[in-house]
């Protein structure tokens, strides 16, 4: 199982402060340490680093603790492996190109008897079920949408029936992107907030650190945080529901959906059905 | 313009010593410094830092100069830009997924009245010539092989067919790797150089840096390095022939072809042809 960390602004911010915390988990607050990703889009342009090793050995990501990258979209995940090798093929976020943009994913899950069908347009490269849950939504989009680039709203509305589809196997929780907006979903564990004016202090969970946004921002400001798991004390963290989608644009919420997921559903009947994986066991 | 630097390598080797003097040509020996680019292969892993800042000034190259990351096949880039912005998508190398790997490419050269039609399996994200010929080759390589793997060798061939038709409309030198080996292609400036046992000292030529690779490498090292302009002054580097197709595996060249660039042919015939682009000016 992994951690998510999903960021989406009005304008460039820098993930620092979230990433900071976010990170002691890879090792010091919790043990999610068989590599690490973080992707930041700059327009149509998107900046990938991933390593195999620990987001708080990795002198990758000691470099991105300090070097504050702008961006209005940003993925990040910390992985624990229980599908595939700890190999760089197998670091979140994965990225492909569709409609001339980069698309980003990472997932949080894990995903059993999950053998789709692909139609060879994307090709997983290495061999976890989230990279094949990724070219799965990818082809199903261009199944739909052949190679005409859908709105957002369009893409939203495929993403409500494709993915309970896949949550049929397991769990899934994901943040995905293409620099425009971020489309979260959940069945199990994910978290969101929003910081807008007016700014206040917010102290991290993971490590003693605290900032005043109100000294760090503007009025025009406002920033969406997404992650597994709250990542401050004292701010007000909204959980997903069980299968829910969010399409988070300019740094909020601006569609979401309560998908119906009929293994949910048939575990909420019968609680011994609920099926032990080590999903549920992290 | 821009220019290139590649590494093949028959164990994973770093490139800290080569793409210290490489990137000093990104605003100190010479002007390149609109955005740099370094694709790291690890099996089927890959790497990919890329900056719309020049390789002198961007944290990301100085985290790259100092961090040696070991891997088998390496395309860096500095870029001048003649098409496209300054911007990240813009950045070379450029990445894409085919046939379960990742395919990375850099190039260097200035492409004129190029429009091909593509598939729409491959579109470019910025608006460089080289995405577009990057785009081209892949397509022309699905429409050869289908979604079936072909081996490096059937590669090769297509490209000694490919290469010189998008060599029609200008200078197109160029890296391109799948992390199983490079192929490097040359219509005006590129050279290469095999190190192997007994290793020597090198001098950069770009920066007063010397290295003895005796004392850095074993008896199993073999590295091939390819660059527009030879990084050092006391190893023999041999030039591409206009046209040349070189295949590096293992650190050492195991395919080579001459195409014939009908354009070179007739400049050759009539020098008057020439046409006098930004390529032929840096």
């Amino acid at each position: 199982m992994c951690q998510l960390l999903g960021m989406n602004c009005a304008t460039p911010t820098d993930i620092t402060f979230s990433f900071r915390g976010f990170s002691q988990r890879a090792g010091i607050t919790s043990d999610h340490s068989d590599g690490f990703g973080i992707a930041f889009f700059e327009d149509k342009g998107c900046r990938l680093f991933i390593d195999n090793q620990s987001a708080v050995d990795s002198p990758i990501a000691e470099f991105v603790r300090n070097y504050p990258i702008k961006s209005r979209n940003v993925i990040a995940h910390i992985r624990k492996a229980t599908q595939g090798k700890v190999t760089l093929e197998n670091s979140h976020p994965f990225s492909r190109e569709l409609w001339g943009r980069k698309w980003i994913f990472a997932h949080n899950g894990d995903l059993h008897d999950f053998a789709p069908t692909l139609s060879e347009r994307f090709t997983p490269i290495g061999n976890t079920d989230s990279e094949l849950a990724f070219c799965y939504v990818l082809d199903q989009l261009v199944k739909r949408f052949g190679y005409v680039e859908p709105k957002l709203e369009q893409v939203f509305e495929a993403l409500e029936e494709i993915s309970p589809q896949i949550a049929e196997h397991g769990t899934f929780n994901f943040c995905f992107s293409n620099g425009q907006a971020l489309f979260s979903y959940a069945t199990t564990k994910l978290h969101w907030l929003v910081r807008e004016p007016p700014f206040q202090h917010a102290r991290l969970i993971d490590i003693d650190v605290e900032v005043d946004f109100s000294q760090e921002t503007c009025e025009h400001d406002r920033v969406a945080v997404i992650t597994t798991d709250p990542l401050t004390h004292n701010e007000q963290w909204h959980a997903f529901s069980p299968g829910e989608l969010i399409l988070f644009k300019d740094g909020q919420p601006i569609l979401t959906a309560k998908t119906e997921v009929q293994r949910l559903l048939r575990e909420q009947a019968d609680p011994s059905l609920k099926r032990i994986t080590r999903a549920d066991q992290y």
